[in-house]
């Protein structure tokens, strides 16, 4: 099959095409050059979801709390639109949050869009794609998106922060409100979900996070918005509704403060960033083909050392105030 | 303590100081900017040691290959300088493997250097700093320099290869050939070896090794030099005399070769390239933080698009060929 442009898909997407749908995603995530107008079309007119941020530590139930989310928005009549960024490893070749999910009950309904998205070889790269896989999710008409990360790693859970509301998932028993602490996620949550709180030490985990809430240093920049603690249970339903009413009171809250506008600057301003350096590093990669051969020669040889070598290499690639070294 | 300054550093590190090499070490791993003439300068007189890469999958005894080899090392009396490439996680907070080796019996030994780098937060960083390290310890006076990373994700492997001489380990029973082959890291041996080669299990392994090796796509391009696979017992010390003799080998069959000259062009270009990246992306970070606020309201405005908007965040930080998209 030949080539389809990417405008072309847009056209399609934009009447509800699954398959642009998927294809976008894929030349968002490989970083086709010839997808950027199209992706850049696609930011414009995006801005209509709910994005929801999903992170926690491994464990902490995740992905059956996303399961259950979408259930619930489905039976609302939302489309629910689903990005999971999954820790690559040589082992797995990632995509294990994706497919956990594919493998339920919402595997056959055509309101729910899930795409996996592995992190293997690109640091900013997978931040980028999977922001531009959300308004590409958006713009195909998804009223909410939820953006799953493992809360691993800075720049995991810095995507599950590039949302409108961000929950951060802890399990009872794990010594979660710590973990929570050291992954780094603590700080981002707008709203705290303590997944199996059917079980007995679930009130304490609740407890826990309340009170570390109480501190004022994790209080303090989010003061108008009482940042909760929901108790869910995705075994017999419990929480899942008041989880709902959260989500939508904190986007409200959002919309038209102060609080929400620095939010909105804060991500455009990581969103910026990541595509930056996706760009450079590509400007970079392609030009450096030419020179770093030869260059690399003069380095075995002493002739040189790495720092220069790079400074000339810059050069040659990316024109700019090391012309001067320039030959 | 005022700061002292990276060319002190230097003379003391030539004279034999750790403390200098240590401070040293540590600027190449933060990337002060100060440090790089030294880091240049050192560069420019190291190549006197003997390096080598250590990789293999999680659990095949890399660390306590890597400490018996010390010994061994030492007990011929020769200084040995070790850079543990550790897997960061915001829960062990990295520094897994020099621990381990830090434990045992080397710790007191001053003819020993042991030095554990996070890969947290730095792609290419990691690695540049990792073989600055080396050559750090090789102006320093070590005659030996291992280099130990955990067979995973890309930059680790590659700097497992960026020495003279890499060793792979496997342990027998994990089905280790395969997840050799699956972690990347069987095309890069130049010598295999089987740990707890004391377990009945071990020949299995080197058999199967062994047979993968005749395959001429993983022979191929190392005609000259006939990859061996090496059973070694920590327990019983059996196997690590016939390592060390390998060792030697296959760095005199590529001190004058065409495939060690191409080995050593292959790791300059590594080198060069993660070199440059860490200077493009720290020059473009400083520039960022000044314009990337005003343009980031724009974005949320969405009267503009994260691509347009990088590639104006890049003329004005970057001046390049993107000028003509500056205002």
């Amino acid at each position: 099959m030949s080539y389809v442009p990417s405008q072309d898909l847009l056209q399609q997407l934009r009447s509800g095409n699954p398959w642009a749908l998927g294809r976008l995603i894929s030349r968002a995530e490989v970083g086709v050059p010839e997808a950027r107008q199209a992706l850049a079309e696609v930011y414009r007119s995006a801005g209509t979801a709910h994005v929801i941020g999903v992170t926690g530590v491994p464990g902490s139930g995740k992905s059956t709390l996303v399961g259950k989310l979408a259930g619930a928005l489905r039976a609302r009549g939302e489309k629910v639109g689903i990005v999971a960024i999954d820790p690559s490893s040589p082992y797995s070749g990632g995509a294990i949050l994706g497919d956990r999910i594919r493998m339920s009950e919402l595997a056959n309904d055509p309101g729910v869009f899930i795409r996996s998205m592995a992190t293997r070889g690109a640091t900013g790269g997978m931040a980028r794609a999977a922001l531009d896989a959300v308004d590409l999710l958006d713009v195909a008409g998804f009223h909410t998106i939820i953006l799953e990360t493992v809360g691993v790693g800075q720049d995991e859970v810095e995507v599950a922060h590039a949302s409108d509301t961000t929950i951060v998932v802890s399990a009872p028993g794990l010594g979660d409100e710590i973990q929570a602490i050291k992954a780094g996620v603590l700080e981002i949550a707008d709203i705290h979900v303590v997944s199996k709180c059917d079980r007995d030490d679930a009130n304490r985990t609740i407890t826990d996070l309340k009170q570390m809430l109480t501190l004022g240093s994790v209080v303090g920049p989010k003061r108008a918005w009482a940042i909760p603690v929901v108790g869910v249970s995705s075994y017999t339903g419990e929480g899942i509704d008041d989880l709902l009413v959260r989500m939508t009171a904190h986007r409200a809250a959002m919309t038209d403060s102060e609080l929400g506008r620095e939010r909105r600057r804060r991500v455009a301003e990581f969103r910026l960033q990541k595509t930056a350096e996706t760009l450079l590093l590509e400007r970079f990669t392609a030009g450096a083909e030419a020179f770093a051969p030869a260059l690399a020669v003069t380095l075995t040889g002493r002739g040189t050392d790495p720092y220069a070598a790079a400074r000339q290499l810059i050069a040659k690639t990316i024109r700019e105030e090391y012309s001067n070294e320039l030959a």
